[in-house]
């Protein structure tokens, strides 16, 4: 038979990078908890109609869809042939398929409200870390079954919750050990100013996907972009002049106060990130937040109303984006129920995962699993072994025993292809003065521990 | 638009869900790491080539299949179509659907420990917690998409490897409480010796299925089974001797030996139990374990070839088994891969829950989120509000702000929704004198407490 494979885009996660991966939840996941922010799970498979429409034309062809079950039977081929027609015509149909992957972590967290806001607790704070499923082109670091990682508030409009956000970024990348991690600000509000300054709020969308590109292609080819997309030379001088805001935070909120002087919508937004700034300078501990103003950042859902992030990592790693989130007025309306704002944020996982890998940030232990390997000598003397190895296990020190009887070549070689530091030798003679030898595979050193002192020597 | 719903026989689960369901991973995954088995994640999705054909002609029924992408691309429809008659004829076509959510976690892992062979270690102990799907028709206690929990060793034929599986049994129940845990002990051996005492092997699924029945129907009916499947008098006799052995685990054992006294097999099936028996009872701590033999237990699974177990609940719950496993001798063949004999086991973990629930043996913290609801009284008060919050979680206390100022009454309905224990009122005059009202919600008892002990306070 073929060699067996697993489909294009996906991944087995081998024990030490499964630890790794565990490292990084958690310690995301503790700071979430920290906060307030309770678990939710939902299924991998929701409801075709529940995905459908919410991620623009190009998403929707993204969607892996499940086929239905019991297509072999031969009193409904009829029908199903018919269904299949709407298939190929790109169209979905029920008599095929009803079932789909979930496609990001927003939607059925949207369908989770809608369903039970009845019983919900207003603000309701959850966290979420789950896989998603992407029928995407695959290429370096981007797969078609990847873990997000979201915390979102609903239900509330107070600006408290961008704070906590922001001291949650910050608490959990100094954790993760990412201290010079860089979060950025900026509200779709200033954007939405801007685009009335630049002749109507209908040009929000041009502006901004130019704007979005500032970083990869440089202010000139910005000019350009924007000149196509039908900007006219004073609309375009006026967004060269928002776009070359710089210097300290205080001086980029001095230079746009003048920018958006005459802006409702400017000054609220101005007054909102000043908010957030001095909200979460104040209250971080134990160290200032890296937090930042980028007019540039524009994070490309239409959903987002007010404040947004973007989270990058460290510059002298060339990762990019490790995070982001913000603001929207209306997360379940698309289900039927209406006036659910809320904010949230995201934590990129994966990226996480390279940064932490290439800065050498993983704690050593993290990917440790059994600390001590027993030999075995031999039936008697494994009846002893055995009995200290469950000794060693009731102090919570994760331990083996060799599987079978082996020269003690084989054994030690078991325990340097595992990465267990220590091996446990005994044979008789240790049985009979009761003291094992103990040998550090790392230092390369043994020496005699008496057998009710070796939980404590290991626990160390 | 219409009500959103999630699909029949999947489940959204909540915050105090998601915390007892880690609760038992996390008990279940511990004892896995202490006897130093470690963790591997595979994809949602397998190859379809794969799964097929693995779980029998009802299995790959309930296979859930993902269509694959792209089928509107009008180049193809012709092709389509014509795979997908293949469909309707009950065939599999990698035109229309190529992968496929998987259905256990032994296919993958399988798959998995042949495709790495060449770089594992072995003995390769590995365990398994993740979500499958079955397109099983959905009732109470079955669901589409539920979670496995596993663990095996492969790569070795030594009865060690069953000792640790009835100490790993032993160790996790008792660590969630079930005390009262049942754990049974066969090896299909004996199920292979009693067959050829009645007349060859190849009588051997005959008489398994009609033995395992017996809890269910009892011996009368089990017999008339027998009778149906082709079994004579004599034989359905030797039958009956061998389910009315009973008594201590040393008298089935006298028995059995005297039953089986001319079958090699059955000697060396005799002579494992023994094994297992002897050994787990004599390195089990800090209680003898519950591990009794059962000559009906037969387990389904054709692959089974030595020890088998099955785990029940304690009696006082009628839910039945919730594990069990075994022996086998070929994991990897179907993947190309000979040689890999093995063992494992399964915790059943929908089943645990239901029985920690109904015997009231979660932790009473185990749901705990948040532990204490800071009040917002306005701009002010919620300045020092925000500092001592941010001062309790740097001691790992989870902790929330109320989002906005709001009426005292609207902030204790909060706290109490969410059973928070702890609020934390700070006023003006709580500022004043650097002293909060703490009140415990549970008693009702409101105590003043300096601002420089709150921490020390809520971490008791």
């Amino acid at each position: 038979m073929a060699k067996p494979n697993i489909p294009q885009g996906t991944r087995d996660f081998g024990p030490e990078v499964v630890r790794k991966r565990q490292y990084i939840f958690n310690t995301i996941k503790s700071v979430f908890e920290l906060y307030g922010f309770q678990p939710l799970e939902t299924p991998a498979m929701e409801n075709l109609d529940t995905l459908m429409g919410k991620y623009g034309e190009e998403g929707d062809k993204l969607i892996f869809k499940i086929l239905n079950n019991g297509l072999d039977n031969p009193a409904k081929h009829q029908q199903a042939k018919e269904d299949f027609e709407k298939v190929l015509q790109g169209k979905n149909t029920k008599g095929i398929t009803e079932r789909a992957l979930k496609y990001d972590l927003t939607i059925p967290f949207a369908r989770y409200v809608a369903m039970n806001h009845g019983q919900l607790t207003f603000p309701f704070k959850r966290y979420q870390v789950q896989p998603v499923w992407r029928a995407d082109r695959p290429q370096k670091g981007r797969y078609r079954e990847f873990y997000q990682c979201d915390a979102d508030v609903v239900g509330s409009n107070s600006l408290i919750n961008e704070v906590e956000f922001v001291n949650i970024y910050h608490q959990a990348f100094i954790k993760l050990g990412l201290t010079n991690y860089d979060l950025r600000i900026n509200s779709r509000k200033i954007l939405s100013a801007l685009s009335e300054l630049c002749g109507g709020a209908d040009k929000m969308t041009d502006i901004t996907i130019a704007i979005d590109k500032l970083d990869k292609i440089g202010l000139d080819k910005v000019k350009e972009e924007l000149s196509q997309r039908g900007l006219n030379g004073d609309q375009i001088s006026i967004i060269e002049n928002y776009l070359n805001i710089n210097g300290s935070n205080e001086e980029k909120l001095t230079q746009i106060k003048t920018l958006l002087a005459n802006s409702g919508t400017g000054k609220k937004g101005i007054e909102e990130i000043e908010y957030v700034l001095t909200s979460s300078t104040q209250n971080s501990n134990p160290q200032t937040v890296n937090l930042s103003i980028d007019f540039t950042l524009a994070r490309g859902l239409n959903y987002y109303t007010g404040i947004i992030f973007e989270a990058k990592a460290p510059a002298e790693v060339k990762i990019g984006s490790i995070g982001g989130g913000g603001r929207y007025d209306d997360l379940t309306g698309l289900f039927g129920v209406p006036n659910v704002p809320g904010a949230g944020i995201s934590f990129g996982v994966d990226r996480i995962y390279d940064v932490l890998e290439e800065l050498k940030l993983f704690p050593e232990t993290v990917a440790q699993g059994t600390k001590a390997l027993f030999f075995n000598l031999g039936l008697e003397e494994s009846k002893t072994a055995f009995r200290l190895l469950q000794q060693v296990r009731q102090e919570g020190i994760a331990a083996e025993i060799f599987h079978e009887q082996a020269k003690m070549d084989k054994q030690f070689k078991y325990a340097e292809k595992k990465n267990i530091p220590y091996v446990v030798i005994i044979g008789s003679k240790e049985i009979e003065e009761k003291i094992c030898a103990v040998k550090d595979l790392q230092k390369g050193e043994q020496q005699k521990i008496p057998f009710e002192e070796l939980a404590t020597f290991l626990s160390k």
